[in-house]
């Protein structure tokens, strides 16, 4: 993406990008490399590694030549897809510099205190002790939240949200999540009601590792994933990482339970798929990064919720699942869809089913944004905790902090305005299914008959190769032809779980 | 390895090297990771990347700051191993700086010209085309030895065969192979004539690649490598990478054949111990580093032939064998020992037994130094490999370049000077289990009931925790008390095969 006309200095910093890229490439792979195969010995000579790595690449993302090369950039003849790379460059330079070094530094030492903490706190239900490891990590990301909404002009909580789904803002959330909230509680209830007759046929185990690999790896194939550009590894927290070029896909096995690694796979390879099939030609731009965190995860649902969990799609899996677990009840394709679509409220996000889902995440934005606004402090989070869970699931959670606020570490780790990007994405996710059967009416048939590749095309066309070309809301309209629409996501709902 | 006196320069320049090391981390797994796992799809941004360090850590290792602190550093109040230390920094940045940045590029160019084009040029047998593509690697390896020449005051070969064996001098290889040249024919002959009357039964494959897995694993075991701190993995080359506190080794197997993949993991594991047992004190600095190459051949030379062919080892591998390949005659521990010992000239010097390997090196060493010299022309290569092959190992080359001159490509790779290093480090490992034996005399009864500690001890004390700490000839003399002697290895040939 060098012009023709002279761009001297969009060029200069296409060349600073892609050297960057070349060094993050390294990175990566390390950090991959750390999760799925490093023995313990290597564990302090790697950090120390990737933290040289980490501290070069913030050199070279505020090297001081780049406010100039960037204001330049703006005066030269830039065409459209140029003028978006040059945005982009500018959002990456703002996010890069908006934090004095000392700010970096405290809140890397906080949140890496914070999280050692919480391995042994959360146990021990140690509310008391985390919430003095977790004080140091909320102030300092207020304090970044403010640094950023100085410099971007937008609200506090919108500018932490802003790094996780540019374009978003919390007025628009507030919209989708306030009508979630009116019919979510209701429409958990009616589901309940209507599963509480239905018999699922439990699956007997064990299932060895080698098999579920082969499982996955066959589902991974079905799900076109390009193993000429990827692999399928284990870790302990599985991850998609690597490179758009050489995707490195994580998955983790139970003996005891095939379907938590079945679908964590088929979720991993959506944003797998996302990876491999970014734009190629504007390789090393921040233009040609994935969308957003909101983005990946509509890419994940897709594939594990939307397809997947498509009662079509379980007639896919059958064979698949009997060719390499063997023969039994449960795997009857009608059984495996139950098995993948049973609801039940529960106290963790993590294991939630697609419909209770979104009450954790309205939960946690109805407590992180009031937290980074400074409405409430860390010592309030656990009253409001137990009156959501009650009135959201209608569970009670008082006194158990391990799984309640303690059960994961994203705000340990100083993630605020990353919550509801997961809801966000299981709504486009519904919302790109509703604009495909809208404009090839045969949709479900033809998954049924394992007829996917119009599925991939869409995805493909409106997503993958889009990179971050536009911001989120007007990709949003460009791919489904309106804004963010939540009726798509209920519908969705209604019909898969009360039709 | 920070000075309490005042040495600013010295420690400024610790600090330099440490961040190199963390960067130089990234790059070896990267490496390690492009050869084990990555998917075809990988290569060219892998290769990208992998450029893009080695340009960040040659602009390091060429900082104009270094020749001043270099020559500051030498004036200040240093200890002994600071000293030492300040003596490879001296002989790193030599390394780095000899050669200007046009022939740095031009070098790289022609190799891997010569090396892409020799992948189809070997099987077509074609010399002709070869000789175009390695006349401007030798030209430019000759005026890099001629640079190295000048800045080191060594003639053109040895300043070459510095680069891998610091100390080692042309007139001491003369020396040393001079002696060998003379017995070895004879020595060959004598063993074959005794061989040829003796069973060996062979083994009945195939042998699944799991079991062979699980049969290297043991034996690596066996041979005290670290789990905690490296992994074993297949390549289609085996070799020993990653960094001391993570090495990474692998291997490959052949269905219908496992000593070959045994053997080669053995060999491994005395690369990997060497560098698992670096001195972790002065970790991140030149004097840390394995001293050289040819040292680095006597680790796995004393792993593969001193311990493993040794016919104690045989009874120790027996056992492995039989539980991970199943009861065959074949694995009886003195056909073991038969098999691992079977002696016959051949074209391919990594296949060669132990008693052969010599000569083909010694073949290498009298055609690259007098190429390096100016002597002779790359023309001149065939006829002299006929004639030696002839004189070393009684076989008809002519016409063969493909099992000849092309049979490997180090010198395509501008590898001069190396190949000396495979021949010295098996006289060294010789060497060491002499001194051994004189030390300890119930050693090769301690071998075969088990008791391995004795020779790992020895080696962790006189070589693995010396680091580059001396040059190569005082490293030898502290080691075994006397300069390399070639009577070692003509002793341990003639003890093991002629016994």
């Amino acid at each position: 993406m060098t012009s023709s006309a002279s761009t001297p200095a969009y060029d200069d910093l296409c060349q600073r990008h892609r050297r960057k890229h070349r060094l993050q490439h390294l990175h990566a792979m390390a950090s991959w490399d750390q999760a799925a195969f490093m023995p313990p010995g290597g564990a302090v000579p790697r950090a120390e590694a990737l933290a040289e790595m980490e501290g070069l690449l913030h050199q070279l993302g505020t090297d001081p030549a780049l406010k100039d090369l960037l204001a330049r950039a703006e005066q030269e003849p830039l065409d459209d897809v140029q003028r978006a790379s040059l945005r982009e460059m500018q959002r990456v330079w703002r996010s890069a510099n908006a934090l004095p070094q000392s700010l970096v530094e405290s809140k890397s030492l906080a949140i890496s205190h914070c999280e050692h903490a919480w391995r042994s706190q959360r146990p021990a239900n140690d509310w008391a002790g985390y919430v003095e490891n977790l004080r140091p990590v909320v102030r300092l990301i207020r304090e970044e939240a403010r640094l950023l909404s100085e410099s971007s002009g937008l609200s506090k909580y919108d500018a932490l949200l802003d790094q996780y789904e540019p374009g978003m803002r919390s007025a628009e959330v507030d919209r989708v999540f306030g009508d979630l909230r009116q019919w979510l509680p209701g429409l958990i209830r009616q589901v309940m009601e209507r599963q509480a007759g239905e018999a699922v046929v439990a699956p007997q185990g064990p299932f060895s590792t080698a098999a579920q690999r082969a499982l996955g790896l066959d589902a991974m194939k079905l799900l076109g994933f390009d193993f000429a550009a990827g692999r399928l590894d284990e870790s302990t927290h599985p991850f998609c990482g690597g490179v758009p070029e050489d995707v490195r896909m994580t998955t983790r096995y139970r003996e005891d339970s095939f379907l938590q690694s079945l679908t964590g796979t088929i979720h991993e390879t959506g944003h797998g798929r996302y990876e491999q099939n970014l734009p190629r030609d504007w390789m090393g731009l921040p233009i040609a990064a994935a969308r957003s965190m909101g983005l990946h995860e509509s890419q994940s649902l897709s594939f594990e919720m939307q397809l997947a969990s498509h009662p079509g799609f379980a007639g896919l899996l059958e064979p698949l699942v009997r060719r390499h677990l063997g023969d039994q009840p449960a795997f009857a394709a009608d059984n495996l869809h139950r098995m993948m679509t049973r609801v039940a409220p529960g106290y963790i996000r993590v294991d939630a089913d697609e419909v209770t889902y979104p009450a954790h995440v309205i939960l946690r934005y109805e407590i992180e944004r009031p937290l980074m606004e400074g409405e409430i402090e860390v010592e309030d989070i656990p009253a409001l905790w137990d009156a959501k869970m009650q009135e959201l699931l209608g569970l009670d959670t008082r006194g158990n902090f391990k799984d309640g606020p303690m059960q994961d570490v994203h705000w340990g780790a100083g993630l605020f305005g990353y919550f509801p990007c997961y809801t966000l994405g299981a709504m486009y996710a519904a919302q790109w299914f509703a604009t495909m059967r809208r404009e090839r009416p045969s949709l479900d048939a033809d998954i049924a008959r394992g007829e996917l590749t119009p599925v991939f095309d869409w995805l493909k066309d409106r997503i993958w190769q889009q990179g971050s070309r536009y911001e989120t809301p007007e990709l949003v309209q460009r791919a489904s032809g309106e804004p963010l629409n939540t009726a798509h996501f209920r519908r969705h709902l209604e019909a898969r779980y009360l039709g």
